[in-house]
């Protein structure tokens, strides 16, 4: 038997809902097999600053680092300054663990509801740097308050940190029938990080020779997703495009209601995360009607990072079965992941 | 009688070919009223740079300056590296010429394709930062092309600066009659320059009682733009932000084709300058197929900046009636070019 020692981090706002769910197809597509789960919760979030004023203290994170993946439902909440639960806790998860892979899968299930008059069959994957750019946290201001303010943010690009998430893309690439790479920049605009990206994809792609390589601007990319986004395969980007261009992908294809994501560390050396790309919705907290597919997606990341692929597989089946069938009635939030877990535990046929 | 200086900046690609048809209709709009256009044509672009090395000479600018208004086509070419004629002459313009509000309308003109199922009653304004943000060029690299790079990119955002474009931007939503005004950063990240941002919003917004307020960041921004984008009527956000979000925003509402554009300084101590929000379309150039409406929609905005109300309204109610007629047989761009003068120059029925 093997044991998964899981840290959950529900979080604030719908978050504990959406997780309860996760955890519940999670727990039921485990039953009888050799595989335990032996949960850690942590109680991080609004209320905890709140009580204490600590985001995340030395110890949570050592505690964490104990386990071998982490499930978050989502942090941040109208009560607490903006950037301080972001940036001292969900950021701060994300950098000191090194998830320098933040994936982030677009993929339109047959019969989900889009914007698009025409999607077309939207498939592809955003690896989104997770540990650089302008996120780092490295800006500043002078003169706060006064109108000779000055605010500064710092974008910070390193070959290591460019080359080893543009490296992770090409296998992804090179692993999916298609083998199409596109980096997304602006490198007529930010010449320096712009120019490292370039580069780098171009020498990674020379040990690719078989994955079809191509760029768009940033500015352009957002209209390829709204009128062409079937030309995406793998998307390689900064940590600030990746976040705006990832909530457009998942907008186009089905909402942010099913939008799943990974922080990875591929190296393994510590705890990746999954978390639904939604944020804590505080409107509808509390009232069941949080739609937890996007969590239970991110269960099947999970099971896929931990190598249960069969698991992940059963999931995400599950998912695309629940999904055929929806007809926009609406459903409580447990109902849907009860009608999750009902599906993964029964194995759908092929 | 009046005289207006008119500098012309045709440019790269399919520069040249709609900045021809913009042409054609201002001429047509202004016969045998007692305005005269004097045109001074700048050779500036790809062309230039490959013969001479120049991008914009100090006495391009000092030659530039002496004209009450720019009208520029595009900029850019596949044979320049990426970056010098982006950063050497296009922004060089923009902030040499201070134009800090880049004024970008967001139209959806009734029988206007869209890639949205239902895209309601679009009908909004992006003021956009023209002079600060990561558009400053003050980053830099160390250890170029080594394992050991880093490339950062510096984002400068002032008071003097974000307060000057925020007070244009309520000045426009209290014009409006939905007057409503949308922040779109993101500020729960980039702290430091978001809440100077946020600041100066709430700020400014207490001398505008009458304007309705909220925020988006610039992620959820994207998703609002493709599913509920009439909730929008005036978004204020810097220059990256701006540059991403104005892409999106002309998809949505027709396409590139019809997306135009002003650089402006509102205290008219330089020229502003007009131009399609489009790129220079080299895959397309010299073949008559480019869509011209993009610029003469900058026209109008152009006559509108010079106080010829009338005019202006001539050009776009000309633009609205010939997309109502489109039926999607492809013209050349000159026969939209004399399409479009045509009706301007015949004054359409209101
Ligand atoms: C909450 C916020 C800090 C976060 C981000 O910007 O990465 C979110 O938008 C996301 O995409 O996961
Ligand atoms: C060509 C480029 C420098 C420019 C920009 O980024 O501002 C363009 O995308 C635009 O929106 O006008």
């Amino acid at each position: 038997t093997r044991t998964i020692r899981l840290a959950v981090v529900a979080g604030d706002g719908i978050g504990p809902e959406v997780v309860a769910e996760g955890l519940k197809v999670l727990d039921t597509v485990l039953a009888g097999s050799d595989v335990t789960v032996e949960r850690t919760e942590f109680d991080l979030g609004a209320q905890r600053w709140h009580r204490t004023g600590e985001t995340l203290t030395d110890e949570d994170l050592a505690a964490i680092r104990e386990h071998d993946a982490i499930l978050l439902g989502a942090i941040g909440d109208p009560s607490v300054p903006s950037g301080v639960l972001e940036r001292g806790l969900l950021l701060k998860l994300r950098f000191a663990l090194d998830h320098y892979v933040n994936l982030r899968p677009a993929r339109l299930y047959p019969g989900v509801p889009t914007p698009l008059a025409t999607p077309g069959d939207v498939d592809f994957v955003v690896v989104r740097e997770g540990t650089e750019g302008p996120y780092v946290g490295n800006g500043g201001a002078i003169r706060v308050g006064t109108p000779h303010e000055v605010a500064n943010e710092v974008s910070v690009n390193t070959a290591f940190g460019v080359e080893r998430v543009v490296r992770d893309a090409f296998a992804r690439a090179q692993a999916r029938p298609r083998k199409k790479l596109t980096l997304v920049h602006k490198h007529n605009v930010l010449v320096h990080a712009g120019h490292l990206w370039r580069r780098t994809v171009e020498a990674v792609g020379a040990e690719y020779p078989d994955v079809t390589v191509d760029y768009a601007h940033v500015d352009a990319a957002t209209i390829y997703l709204v009128t062409d986004p079937t030309r995406f395969d793998v998307i390689v980007t900064d940590n600030l495009f990746g976040d705006i261009i990832t909530d457009l992908a998942a907008a186009i294809s089905g909402g942010i209601g099913l939008a799943a994501s990974g922080n990875i560390n591929p190296e393994r050396t510590t705890p990746s995360m999954f978390e639904p790309v939604h944020g804590s919705a505080p409107d509808i907290a509390g009232q069941g009607k949080a739609d937890p597919t996007a969590t239970v997606l991110s269960v099947a990341l999970l099971l896929e990072h931990l190598g249960l692929t069969d698991e992940a597989r059963r999931v995400s089946d599950a998912v695309a079965a629940d999904i055929a069938e929806r007809d926009g009635t609406p459903r409580s939030t447990s109902a849907v992941g009860d009608a999750l877990a009902a599906r993964a535990a029964a194995r759908v046929p092929a």
